[in-house]
């Protein structure tokens, strides 16, 4: 994509209510905007990286047979009298009444809805299990929306879940997700733990939550430095109850930010919606329900946590919004932008995702705004180019390689492959 | 996938309210499910149509370099006041109050929205032209919600914006998106007629709109069947004005559904809103702009109005939920759900998407089913594998062929090649 076509409008300085890094530096380097309190317009940069995020999440659910759906944001009030949360969630829940004056909400989760959508069908043990998810807009209106999209009134998530004819059953797929989880958040580059939590408003018995790492967030946590899987399930969660130092490594304290949660359910809103199914002994019984969310804006906010300096941020190579960013110092100089333009289509052809910096800007101003972008790879364009070199530069190890053009794509296609 | 752990739950009977074909087939054949009136869940089969589509209209957007962004649905009143449609949208703009008592609308288009985010950036000739566009769920308070996807309350958009700084870059920015709705329309398989339209309560002068021929529909539209594009875009709609008879072919009428249109705003919103930018003298001049939508979920509904026999739905090759269903007619017999096995996993290696109807279901249910889905290739996995043999049958064209199971990936690849 050429640059001067691209709506990327970075600033020198982030608005003063953003007081995190990661809130600071979305909306410095274009990734973000805010439209009002807790709501934003996910800007072109900022919508490639919840697209790659997404990519990974699809994956991570077709590996396990989970498959997608989409339900609507907007639910009829009666299906919450129904499971009894329209007078308990209180005044998170956006509400609003239609034209014929029938209440509605507009989706927090989706327990009630899918609940409903699978009724008839699942009236036989034949049927089971089954899982499905969605990737979705879902509102919650916070008394005090703040940190950009870490707790905003208008965010993504993917909520999935799964259906059961025992808890045996359940167990089993509970343990897929928790995998699926832990590869998801694996490739997105993100320094996690699993803590045990407790289940809310949810219901049911037995969940647990995915933590990124983090000096800001809303829980504290405690983990274990020895970081293999077993302990870390063990690690609880300060917000719920006292931490538990476990495990053999060191313990280890931060403010965590909560990118997922899994919950086994039980039978609570099968039983509130009558959702029954014959067992193998032609028996009514109540389904088993799991339940499994993932803050996907909430990721993007995790990762430029965890991964910025004081030029801006350093995308994971799985998660940037571009692999590399060609910058010719001078755009009026032909031997320059011819190169640059040869350069770009070149690696477009070579599979890579290319942002060219074709805008009249002076150089200092495309390196700044490049390094605020973070695109892991940047290859300069400049005066060297009378030698016929280019400069390549790691964004994230900071290193810098002159290399002839003729060189260029298998100088790069290593260290793309060496990138994190 | 296997179907056993697809969600995909087909009705013998549409409900009674399902009067058009398109309607009733998507519930039949378990692609949609309604949640209220006017409100539906994309069941997986509907929500695979849904990414084809989309993936359609990414790529045509991507080469007009046509970025893609995502704006919130909770857009504030202010806004509205703003380009003072908040008092003349009437009953349809849907409308809530936060916690705060502030109110908000959910966005039915997004004009008011787009035009504050470019607002700060578009300072200067020198970004412009510009275009962005999104594809989001939009909230329509329709006063007869009907005709399934077609007349929703929540539904699918496709929505573009351009800018410019003068007329003749917004009528070039126009053509190509008049051009790219063309390739949308055409790969997704619509037999589709441009008309001009009036532009509404968008304002701004000069619109069109696309229309799908159908006998269903809210549109009468005369057109001429020499089906050139010059012709096609002379042709007037009856809900506008009168028929104007042009071009050289015979003149046919057909009650249209509108899948997409196209405005020249001219600076109706930027006027509204402030918006201006210094042109080559450093003069300050207000935006030009332009909107271009296309009814994402109603495309799945006008394909289906289309393309549909007494047995079901007959998805284009572009669309359709999966490449090819097999259908092993027995789950016990070991040498029938083996070999269905085998051709799963070899023609899924292949790299088609394959649904195999692993379901312990008689033939004759899964025949019925596999019809009524409509996936274009179906393999019958039956006694004949016995003489090593299977069949393949073309849902589009009826054919039936006998193969050998070595012969299968050449037979097949051909007469994929040839789908419409």
């Amino acid at each position: 994509m050429k640059q001067s076509r691209l709506f990327a409008p970075t600033l020198k300085e982030a608005p003063s209510d953003a007081v995190i890094v990661s809130h600071q530096l979305l909306l410095r380097a274009g990734f973000i905007k805010q439209v009002a309190a807790g709501i934003y317009t996910y800007l072109p940069l900022g919508k490639k990286v919840i697209d790659n995020i997404e990519t990974i999440v699809r994956a991570e659910h077709t590996a396990i047979d989970c498959s997608e759906l989409l339900m609507p944001a907007l639910q009829p009030k009666e299906l919450w009298d129904q499971s009894g949360r329209w007078d308990v969630y209180g005044g998170e829940l956006m509400r609003l009444k239609d034209r014929h004056q029938r209440d509605f909400a507009l989706g927090p989760t989706h327990e009630e809805v899918i609940t409903t959508v699978v009724k008839d069908y699942l009236n036989s043990y034949k049927k089971l299990p089954l899982s499905v998810y969605q990737i979705q807009t879902k509102f919650r209106d916070e008394a005090r929306p703040r940190f950009g999209l870490m707790r905003g009134r208008e965010f993504i998530m993917k909520d999935a879940y799964s259906f059961h004819e025992d808890a045996a059953s359940l167990d089993v797929e509970y343990d897929k997700f928790v995998q699926a989880y832990h590869n998801i958040f694996t490739r997105c580059g993100l320094d996690f733990r699993m803590v045990e939590a407790d289940n809310g408003q949810m219901g049911g018995s037995g969940s647990a939550e995915f933590m990124a790492l983090a000096e800001v967030g809303e829980d504290t946590i405690v983990y274990s430095t020895d970081g293999d899987f077993a302990s870390n399930i063990e690690v609880h969660d300060l917000a719920v109850g006292e931490p538990a130092p476990v495990g053999n490594g060191t313990i280890q304290h931060a403010k965590g930010i909560e990118l997922g949660h899994v919950f086994k359910l039980g039978t609570k809103y099968s039983e509130s919606f009558g959702v029954t199914f014959l067992d193998v002994d032609q028996k009514k019984q109540a389904l088993m329900m799991g339940c499994y969310g993932i803050g996907i804006s909430r990721i993007m906010m995790a990762i430029v946590e965890q991964k910025n300096d004081e030029f801006g941020i350093i995308w994971p190579k799985n998660l940037a919004p571009f692999d590399v960013h060609v910058v010719p110092i001078c755009t009026k100089t032909p031997e320059i932008i011819d190169h640059a333009l040869d350069i770009y289509a070149s690696l477009q052809q070579a599979g890579y995702d290319v942002l060219l910096d074709d805008r009249p800007e002076r150089a200092g101003v495309k390196f700044k705004d490049s390094d605020l972008m973070g695109i892991p790879l940047r290859i300069v364009v400049g005066k060297s180019i009378a030698d016929g070199s280019v400069q390549i530069a790691n964004r994230q190890t900071g290193e810098k390689l002159e290399v002839k053009v003729e060189d260029l794509k298998e100088a790069l296609s290593e260290i793309y492959a060496n990138l994190k």
